[in-house]
């Protein structure tokens, strides 16, 4: 494996470098491109300049998040329109199988596909669901894909942001359907959800939803419920749980969208049913498009994102500010210990937060 | 119905004002009561400065906040050890006849008992699920008990802030049994379940929770589930219902106080079943205080409730600047029309706040 220097664009592979990229990376090291650089590029297409651009995004150092914003802000107005789609499941329900059946469609019927993760686990391991290429080893050299592993970082807040700013790039750079995958056993689930316009859920056939770590709430989002692995001596499990989960879902209420959540059986190994899957994604948009629907969806996103962003950035000014750090630990301690209320503890310390420095 | 000034004290019914409450009254509107009247009076059980005092709590006016805040620091060492109990279920349940049949047996045991209530509809109607007295007619005239209506709010975090306050000042005035009130619809459980030291859900007998609007959630919280109206022709259906209950909740988790949650056939309305719930109360908090869970409990509530408070108090100071509320409406409307990312525009309004103006 090749060491890589922090906050470094990631490696380009064993490919030789054309003279322009050379040329990029030396006056990227040398004094460094351009906002307008990097955004000429993505808008071209350029695969290096938005990995790179994405580097920047996820980088810690504050020269990179400036460079990345201003980016990302030159890029909005010329977002090619996309179909965002959140796709879940359990380890071991076969999503990489599952992505690259249903990306090998994307790509023959046209499409321009980004492949990106959220991991949850990728903020204690730094590894990432998509670290491994070999997952997907067709899509990966394919001229019409983009594959990108999670984002690490110290929040899934962060990780959310990192995401949804390399969203904003891939539409950019003219890819017109972005799959975002997650593992489907935590809070990630709802971040995702917050940031796509369709939500998948793969299953497999049998277990019901808790024994496969499934929480219900995900099964309450997905708007397309697949029993994957719905092939050989499995197929007719996989009918009944399809059966079982079409019942189940018929007892949630209508969802805003007016779209009844369907479940559908496929086999990404044996690439059936894959067909029929997209053809829903197809139709979900049009109803989507056509209602308003999908337009709402994504405004409601947006207002959902700024609010937490607001919320996030308020913390951190709070909680990093030194009348703040010193004076807090004591104060909780008084709390806990019911001496002082928290209403009068937070009064105590939203005080000091404003006048700066701490209370006599 | 009287009509009541806001902001003063509820009206103490239509029994003769004794000599002494007449001179407070008095006192209480030519110059007012200081903080060491209220607490003495309400460390004393004085049931009428108690009450005055929560509604100081409840008050939007700032010297009243500012009062009650004293007044609830002033109480806090002297708090007798207590236990908080959630009673949440479906309106129709019968949680009225079932806190008047558990109130009588608490009262008969010597135990000081205060019902007060979380209502997230009084938010709109200002009204109170506990508002009419006549609900509950022999704990309401009864010496042992205290009543209180929910408090209205512009928010249910304002309300869980001042039930957790008047919980405070209820402990301080010797109260030594709270149960807390809420309709099992909504969020207000989940608020109802960060104060208190046990949580009873109280089911019809047949129906699933879902049919009876109760949240999957909600099922989770509970210590212990009672289902009610287990008399008549309805105790073989209560039966099943029970044997349901207790199959699903097998299923979940175990508890990190180690509790099993124990289901339970009750008729509130023949005063069966009650005692056996009591007894359960009573050894699930001998366990959790000699676990040590009970305490720990608390503690962590205290926590949550200190960065709610916290959170809170850093929205308002936000939100209520002049330059965010001059600026937000065209920034967010630049967010929902795609034409900034909610990272930028977050970022810029977090540097408007921190300057305390307009940027230019």
């Amino acid at each position: 494996m090749n060491e890589q220097k922090k906050d470094q664009p990631a490696s380009k592979g064993r490919k030789a470098i054309n003279p322009a990229v050379a040329r990029h990376r030396l006056r990227n090291k040398s004094r460094g491109l351009s906002a307008a650089d990097y955004v000429k590029g993505i808008l071209e297409g350029d695969r290096i300049l938005l990995s790179q651009a994405i580097t920047l995004v996820e980088s810690t150092r504050s020269e990179h998040q400036q460079l990345a914003q201003t980016i990302i802000e030159q890029c909005l107005p010329h977002r090619k329109p996309s179909v965002r789609i959140g796709i879940t499941g359990s380890p071991g329900v076969g999503k990489s199988t599952f992505i690259e059946a249903l990306g090998q469609l994307l790509i023959n019927r046209g499409h321009q596909l980004a492949v990106l993760a959220i991991d949850p686990s990728s903020q204690v391991s730094k590894g990432s669901i998509l670290g491994d290429k070999t997952r997907m080893t067709s899509l990966s050299t394919a001229q019409q894909a983009f594959i990108r592993p999670s984002p690490a970082g110290r929040s899934l807040g962060g990780v959310a942001q990192k995401t949804r700013a390399t969203i904003l790039l891939c539409e950019a750079a003219g890819f017109d359907t972005l799959l975002i995958e997650t593992v489907g056993v935590g809070q990630s689930e709802t971040i995702v959800h917050s940031m796509v316009d369709l939500f998948l859920l793969l299953l497999l056939p049998g277990a019901g939803d808790e024994l496969q770590g499934i929480k219900r709430g995900i099964v309450e989002m997905a708007d397309i419920v697949a029993i994957n692995k719905a092939d050989g001596d499995r197929l007719s499990l996989a009918k009944r749980t399809k059966r079982e989960y079409r019942n189940a879902l018929h007892l949630f209420p209508p969802k805003e969208s007016q779209w009844t959540p369907q479940v559908v059986l496929c086999s990404a190994l044996e690439n059936k049913g894959i067909t029929n899957i997209w053809d829903l994604v197809d139709q979900y948009v049009e109803k989507g498009r056509g209602s308003g629907y999908f337009q709402e969806r994504r405004r409601r996103q947006a207002h959902y994102w700024l609010y937490e962003e607001i919320n996030e950035g308020l913390k951190t000014l709070f909680f990093e500010q030194e009348s703040i750090k010193n004076r807090l630990p004591e104060i909780e301690k008084a709390v806990l210990e019911g001496q002082l209320s928290a209403t009068q503890a937070a009064q105590m310390l939203l005080e000091m937060f404003v006048s700066g420095r701490p209370k006599d």
